[in-house]
């Protein structure tokens, strides 16, 4: 017997099969969607070298899981899975692809297992990589994430948009020292969580900012908006006599332009107080978020933020290739697993039962010693493509083989009794109506399909 | 710039969009089988409680990839997916289940990955828990092991089939004590890669066994057969007279009366050296190879053995319950990696193009300055399900857009141009015929649909 705790590790989860399904049809909208802008697939390992990950995540290096030195390399777990793409291209030399990729990532990170939040669990990446015309392969990136948030149904989104180089001028005109950008960006990235005023004092507090500075930078991040904004702060004064931040608005014009002829410029700000923790975005940066709570049905409310996120990228390849050659990145990263844990609280909510096979018709017997009926009837049909499944049972109870059915939601029975046999007939039985029918055995594959046809 | 070696970790590897889409193809494959027997999914974390695993794979433990201690849980990597499958069903006190599982796991094992041996690798499980009448669970794990690897296609294979109770059966008669037999096993599993000369050699050199011993058992492990080698033993005198022996070759002769009414009686052979290593097999134990190497058209020639195995494990699942209550479990893992190895190998020898996405059209321009009709019009397509792709530049060359469309394999570009803006057509190219046609810009998307129709 085994002392062992009966348990996954903290932060991991096993998945039932009812998850199994949801999770199913959330990847296959997902995958649907990056297959449907062009997008090949790619694997890289779960295990990297520990070097390659460590300097790549910042202060966040930290919740890496490494492994332990068992006379060999030394491992880690990925962290995500942007760094290991760039790894990959510097490696295969690849300065042009548009790639997805659906994997587990690992972090030792505080779990809110309620809210989603794991140690283990999916990402669902779509890149673009290589050297275009400004702000296109960024535009459809944003359309992605609208494109998935929508077909998901999960409610009202807002895709929050904004560039590394605008918010760098802020602060540049605002008077923060370069040094200090990093550390701004995190305590900025509060704001949805917090207001102005608290924001304020931590910036004040704790990163030793004057009060001016962060009234000053206050002003801007406290915008949002559409084309009228970027306008406007075009046209004034300040923020576009900053070379960075004057690239920027020129490329968030250009962007909100493709995003309006992308029919989805009502769903998109920008929106001056989006930081986004990571070290390595260059240009766009974004983050999708619902925009109303799950709390219908009285069930507890499940608190959702981010959504998706993602931004541009275009040094992160160079600091893997030897001669430093840069390859330009955008990519956006779709939260599968907060999609996922608002609809199984929807689902669990709604009572409503999944289905957690997909099997069509139950081979079943009425009368005893007809094992060998059943093994063979269940055969051709397996062989002729139908989804099949009998009791592992020598004789048993009819009632039994029909509430099978009922419990798993199977919708036809083929039942072969000693009178189908000599008549070489199968009945086949509706589940839902208990209407049967004597089919020619011959024909019982193709009845299947034609009463299932969708 | 990054120190770090640009190279994945030893025994892993990266896979490109063209690996990928032949993984892909065999998942669904495999997938899809599972699928029609009824299986529903699961699945559990690749990161596993330390001395859950440590336990289970004697010698082969070494094997395990432990996880640094954070400061927290001691992990490790899981070895297989039976195990963390027996645990699920001990936690969750599930008593009856058929399920399946396609999930990497992870052995710190000598990389062999010309063969397809590596140390992160794919298992594709199938299982049936749960008490039933017996045989019937197992002539099914088989021949869902004949259905994929007929439809895989990979050429000639046979099911080797064997029994534990047999084998300890066997070994009993001959006088080899109980504590010899896991590693009487292990020497066993050899006789499929050196004669029955050597294999004796090492169980009377290593092992300590007796000249005359090893005779007797090497007149049982040379053979094998079908129905008539159980007649002929069942009759024998002496392996009849073991209990366990006797009770194997009563559930092998109706385990080949199942097979037969599957039809698929012609690919099994009950042979007797079949061993297996694992500790957990307590009933049938089976193993799938194929019968020829790849080497037509001259490339080297691949060496694969097992593409498939498993067996009967009763016991394991009460190694985790409190109260050691059982849970009977039959199942079959698909050696995939091998099978990938196999039809990359013949993939590349054969020069056959893969595509790698799945890109219904080309939305294209023939002159300058219509980067927004172009952006209009592959967002309409996208919002009605096709799968499209422009490039990313604002005026690319019409030539160049046509060559996308050759290197992709995309078969129709949609080409808009001032006249079809005028006109509200768009011209549908075909890449391979090269004829052009104008079609009503609103019946687009179903002409493209009724020309891809499989």
């Amino acid at each position: 017997r085994s002392a062992a705790a009966l348990r996954p590790a903290q932060g991991t989860r096993d998945h039932h099969p009812a998850q199994m399904a949801l999770r199913e049809r959330l990847f296959r909208t997902v995958v649907r969607c990056f297959k449907r802008h062009g997008a090949a697939a790619i694997d890289t390992p779960v295990l990297e070298l520990r070097e390659m990950l460590m300097e790549k995540y910042g202060d966040n290096s930290r919740l890496i899981y490494e492994l332990q030195d068992q006379g060999g390399e030394l491992l880690a777990l990925r962290y995500d899975l942007t760094v290991p793409f760039a790894r990959y291209l510097a490696m295969n030399k690849i300065t042009n692809i548009k790639r997805y990729h659906i994997a587990k990532v690992y972090r030792r990170d505080n779990p809110a297992m309620t809210r989603g939040r794991y140690r283990e669990f999916y990402q669902c990446d779509f890149d673009i990589a290589g050297q275009f015309d400004p702000m296109i392969p960024d535009a459809e990136c944003l359309k992605i994430v609208h494109e998935i948030l929508s077909e998901l149904q999960i409610g009202d989104f807002l895709i929050k948009v904004n560039d590394r180089r605008i918010l760098n001028g802020v602060f540049a005109i605002c008077g923060i020292p370069e040094s200090k950008l990093l550390t701004m960006c995190s305590t900025l990235d509060k704001l949805d969580k917090m207001p102005w005023k608290e924001v304020r004092s931590e910036m004040v507090g704790e990163k030793g900012l004057s009060p001016e500075a962060a009234d000053r930078i206050g002003e801007y991040v406290q915008l949002h908006g559409g084309m009228d904004l970027i306008g406007q702060l075009l046209q004034g004064p300040k923020l576009s006599q900053n070379k960075l931040a004057k690239e920027g608005l020129g490329d968030m014009k250009l962007l909100f332009e493709y995003l309006t002829l992308f029919g989805i410029v009502g769903k998109i700000s920008f929106d001056l107080s989006l930081a986004r923790g990571l070290d390595y975005y260059t240009g766009l940066i974004t983050e999708a978020v619902l925009l109303q709570q799950e709390n219908d049905h009285g069930e507890e409310s499940v608190s959702v933020g981010s959504v998706a996120g993602g931004g541009r990228y275009d040094g992160l390849v160079g600091t893997f290739d030897p001669k430093g050659r840069k390859v330009p990145c955008v990519g956006v990263s779709i939260g599968i697993e907060r999609i996922f844990s608002i609809l199984e609280h929807r689902m669990k909510a709604s009572g409503e039962k999944v289905r957690t096979t997909e099997t069509q018709v139950m081979v079943a017997t009425p009368q005893k010693h007809l094992l060998s009926a059943r093994l063979k009837l269940i055969s051709e049909l397996w062989d002729a493509g139908i989804k099949a499944e009998m009791m592992y049972r020598k004789d048993p109870k009819l009632l039994k083989q029909l509430q099978y059915c009922e419990d798993m939601g199977i919708p036809l029975v083929a039942i072969i009794g000693e009178q189908e046999l000599r008549d070489g007939v199968v009945k086949l039985r509706d589940v839902a109506t208990r209407e049967e029918v004597d089919i020619p055995r011959e024909e019982l594959a193709a009845e299947i399909r034609r009463r299932l046809k969708p």
